[in-house]
């Protein structure tokens, strides 16, 4: 079971709503009318509770799980189990996603500007926003109806924030237009100024950096991630992309729709991301190259060249997947050769 | 010396009481009645101050420091020097650390709540805690005594932290139960949501993250570092383990006591790591992998294949070290060839 | 046009004033009564703007600009273009920094405290000094004239700051001392615990850390950086070093003036680096090497020795940049050549 203490449910549902609600068949014998009263893993789940069972690695656990109910796929759903009514769904991770939403939805708790936020008289706030203790919204900033700007979180002068919008504890945002239904994770500083360095007669100096953030619909933004505004034109990005923690974007970036940035990537100046993309963690992107619509770049890689769409790359310098494998088989004979002739 | 303005000095003490409380036995002929006021670096170190000399490197500045006493090795100890008085440990960096502590002890310097804190009625503080400005307490957590929360930095709901934690400035910890003597770095964000995206039927979305961050006794984390709560189920962390500044660690990964994570290492979702492990500067290990007790893992390398315990390995991928060095010198080796090739 | 809700602009100034206070001469048959506006990129600028071509990949944009004026270099001067005054330059793009701060110069906004500011009334301020809400200024903290603390930033108790200094929001400054003209950036920590871990008899412990930051003028940080402090002594900066985001530097380092540290790069306890030297993004040096002056790092190296001044290198244990590129092409080669005996 979840901790109540940090995870407020609603419910309980009767696994016929839950089924209803996900748009999933239920079996004729299912137990519709059994009450699911949370969410929970396999082997901590209890009968009025529902599970997920989508990674094989959980065998094990969905074959004696006391979950009422399991989410899983038509693949996993032939495996042993312990007469769990099961949720088949071709992709049992979304129907996951939809039902957690069910149980746990998102949204403001607690309307209203709390006593010790900050709020310029000349913002303009949605209906329903949350401001709480010592956030700071500076002046003309607009946001949608039902934003959450949550404790010594800042916006700066003239941001606007779509509806919906999430901004955890001590995010920063500045020099941002934000769509809706946006999350940013705390830490995370969007609109900082970008890195432009110039050599000046008295030694290095940095150019004004007179660009913005442009953000889409959906985005989220995880923790500790770095957004720079535009040094001359914009920093974009579009609806439905996803950054884990602590992840780089450079000044003047452009990167399209529902593309998945994982911990710890970094995209430096200039670069253009199609739709799509999926970047692995620490995943490092050099200045100014173009990465098409559809590719994949494994965990790790330095990228030093354009990207195709639909292109899986790898390595460092990265280079097309099979051929970054073979180089690291390649390696590895080498280095056990030399192994044997060591040992002779 | 130290500079006064940052660390308020305890002290003095005579050498006696300090080989007396560091358990390091002096030299009959030692001064034991000598008032030692501070420590200082052996090239800085005056009279009335004591100094370590563990880095062969220093040799030099160990012959001519005026330092009043050293602590050092038995092995170092047999280097010319300039009549300090001799500590002689075999671990001269612990001995510091406990000396150190002597003299700059940590703790609550100024106990009670600034009247520009926030603290919410339902928080329940142990006795002499420092709640400093800014600071945002939230509602149902519980501190244990002597708990110290610097300015600006945010607990939300029911965080519960256990005695003689330290919560660093502008850090935000959230669905987190922590234990005793943990200290959190600025602009560490603890309990963040977990990234768990999931294709819908308009695009990406990003699935509830409903679990928690379990942290030992003894643990520290560094600044600016990342702690994602669990999707189901918890993220967990042992005691006495370590990490340095902006390190990653994911969802429901799982690691044991004693680790050390050098800055900037990162860990997939899912991870599992045991007792010991050595992580290096830069590290990145993917998701769902094992890593064994006492494991060691060279700076910058990519993990992507489980490490058996007490292994050592390094290079990106990963591979034992000693395959590493051959790989390594392989390609030295073919490199310089081409060059050759190239020059005739 | 920069959007003037975030960039509010001074001016207009014409053609004439802008090439004297630029020290660019203009062609004799020049508009030197032209009114500029403000900066705008070649394919946005209107006739009233300025504009600058110093990037080859930008020669159609050039030719059709509709701006007024663009600074270039004597080489891409050229290229055809569409009638725009040209103000030719050596470093156009020094020029164009100039120029820029014509139009938005940096420096104090809105003088004094903010009533929602918390300054400790030992602090000494400055003359026109900025204080944001939020902002938190300990006890003995020391500003030159003219500093902005932007909201809730964290200055630390005795803190140092020279004139025109500018700290972000959420960024978080102790145990520092630094020069004038300095920009930290928002969620930095700088003057955090060093890492020191030492093995105890009850497990890990961490060793006090006792030393400070010292920063240099002109120096600027990015967002979410960490500077650590120095174990015993400081961790040092010099004047003119510049550093992009989420950068890490360990305790006791010691950096020259006038470099450059691209995104994610990383540093080591007590590493020493000389003047003027380039390290990519996410770069990593190893703990207690030399990198010389001049010395550049490409992006993503791992670098595990001392570099010598002027040397540039590359790789992962990185090595003089030339046998990268050749270990890199023998690589290519050894897995294509895998490759078609795959095939056969």
């Amino acid at each position: 079971m979840t901790d109540d203490r940090f995870f407020p449910r609603h419910g309980p549902f009767s696994l016929g709503e839950i089924a209803g609600q996900a748009k999933v068949e239920l079996a004729a014998d299912a137990p519709r009318n059994l009450m699911i009263r949370g969410i929970a893993s396999l082997d901590q789940a209890e009968p009025d509770e529902l599970s997920i069972f989508c990674d094989v690695h959980h065998t094990e656990a969905f074959a004696i799980t006391h979950a009422g109910a399991v989410i899983t796929s038509v693949r996993l759903a032939e495996r042993p189990h312990n007469g769990a009514a099961l949720l088949v769904a071709r992709d049992p991770r979304y129907i996951f996603a939809v039902v957690g939403l069910m149980f746990y939805p998102r949204g403001v708790a607690d309307p209203g500007v709390h006593a010790a936020a900050h709020v310029d008289p000349s913002a303009v706030l949605g209906e329903g926003c949350q401001i709480d203790p010592g956030a700071i919204v500076g002046p003309q900033v607009r946001l949608g109806a039902r934003c959450h700007i949550a404790a010594n979180a800042v916006l700066g002068m003239a941001v606007e924030i779509g509806e919906d919008g999430f901004v955890a504890s001590n995010a920063t945002i500045s020099h941002a237009l934000i769509g809706a239904n946006v999350r940013v994770g705390a830490g995370s500083v969007i609109g900082g100024e970008g890195f432009g360095v110039v050599p000046g007669p008295a030694g290095l100096m940095c150019s004004a950096q007179l660009g913005r953030v442009i953000i889409g619909n959906n985005v989220r933004v995880g923790s500790n991630c770095t957004i720079d505004r535009g040094a001359v034109g914009d920093t974009v990005i579009g609806d439905n992309t996803m950054f884990d923690n602590l992840v780089q974007v450079a000044h003047n970036v452009r990167i399209g729709r529902n593309c998945v940035f994982a911990g710890q990537a970094g995209v430096a100046g200039s670069v253009t991301i199609g739709d799509g993309v999926m970047v692995g963690g620490a995943v490092s992107i050099s200045d100014h190259l173009v990465v098409g619509s559809g590719a994949r770049i494994a965990g790790k890689s330095g990228v030093a060249r354009d990207v195709a769409a639909g292109e899986t790359v790898g390595g460092y310098p990265a280079v097309p997947v099979r051929q970054w494998h073979r180089q690291t088989a390649h390696l590895l004979h080498a280095g056990t050769r030399l192994g044997h002739k060591a040992e002779n």
